[in-house]
């Protein structure tokens, strides 16, 4: 099943609850995840590259298990995450341990630990809630047993990986986000995103779009599997897909 | 301007963050307010009574004032309050000091202390996390730049005070709810609640209605003040509206 969740609070140590960003993750059907968390009010320090954080995988990279009724443990590794590939220092790197309990009132929270100093050192405890929405909606509607079934929800995942580049975009419903690393370039000029979303006249709207790649992004994400799309040259192929043409 | 908002997450103490409830606090133009908290799977022991708590008031039972650029202080001394009604134990009793603030993403934070022992005894700490949502939307849809302009939602006020009973109805945008207490009934036969939603064909749907004495709400909320509703014998009068007939 798809999922679109929209974060609610993220508290990292003993520092108090807070949420900065207009953050949103996406799942397909098939479990190729991208998580964007933009800053919704960046300090100037933060201008230049206004995101908390941002990163996206394949099903292999987000392993599941059950740890009891009400809780699955994640171990993620990421294929893409912008920590890493920016060097960024005092960050995590490997696999993140994180466990997802669903409240009775339908938020989940995640728990985990990181090691930004590494794993010999001191980890540091988070917390994020978050809130699930519907993937059919373009405005971000609390996910509810009202909610259209979000079994047959669209779900289609395109991703790219050449020489120079690596991208994925997950589009499930009206939106659609992605992330695309130019590989040699490991400086904010190597990290683009982008989050659109399909308004009720059938535009695709974006909500935003960052880097120097930025149009090499696919302007439209539903295909049938097996699909090609060009952007400025980048060749996009649509590896999982719900949708006949 | 009117304001609807969703409960995200309930700490009190040293308690871990979570949410039992899909509770909403509605305000009208005016600042009349109702907060209902209904848990969402009541365990066994709270089946016959399914609610966290429930308060409403007028304006001067919630007095703000101005703490900092980002903090309101808002002190509440609520006319209706479940835990005095029932004569609840070990909980809090006169005014509780709360500071909101709104954070960059839009959810707004709420911490104060309630002293459930008295006033003399040591206070417990609590912190609740509000996502507001769009008043003008059936299903609950977060509040965004994209949103309607809250400023003109529609906002209705019903109140009823007679020798045995005392309610009061908030409607804002296509939400209502409302409490009603039968005075010298301390009991749960004394308490009644009222959730209600406009849906997109004009219809009235009720979420959850609750007491004894539910069939004494107004089945309709939108007219314009000075108007009485009657309910089961029950006077209701519109004391608050900006609906023009």
């Amino acid at each position: 099943m798809v999922s679109l969740n929209k974060r609610c609070t993220f508290q990292v140590g003993q520092d108090p609850a807070n949420e900065r960003t207009l953050t949103l993750s996406s799942s397909s059907n098939e479990g190729y995840f991208v998580s964007l968390r933009p800053f919704i009010a960046p300090k100037d320090s933060e201008k230049q590259f206004p995101f908390e954080w941002a990163f996206a995988g394949g099903p292999a990279s987000a392993r599941v298990e059950k740890k009891d009724d009400k809780t699955d443990v994640v171990y993620f590794d990421f294929d893409f995450d912008t920590n890493v590939h920016l060097n960024a220092e005092n960050t995590h790197r490997g696999t993140i341990t994180t466990y997802w309990k669903k409240w009775e009132s339908g938020l989940v929270e995640e728990r985990g630990q990181v090691f930004p100093f590494g794993t010999e050192k001191e980890g540091v405890d988070f917390f994020e809630l978050w809130q699930p929405v519907d993937v059919d909606q373009d405005a971000l509607t609390i996910l509810s047993d009202k909610s259209p079934d979000q079994d047959i929800a669209r779900s289609v995942v395109l991703t790219v990986d050449n020489a120079d580049y690596k991208g994925l975009v997950v589009a499930v419903g009206r939106w659609a986000q992605g992330i695309l690393f130019k590989k040699n370039e490991h400086s904010i000029k190597g990290v683009n995103f982008l989050r659109s979303v399909e308004l009720a006249n059938g535009q695709w709207e974006t909500q935003f779009e960052y880097g120097t790649d930025a149009d090499r992004f696919p302007q439209k994400f539903i295909a049938s599997k097996g699909s090609t799309f060009y952007a400025k040259s980048l060749s996009w192929e649509v590896i999982e897909s719900n949708f006949q043409e």
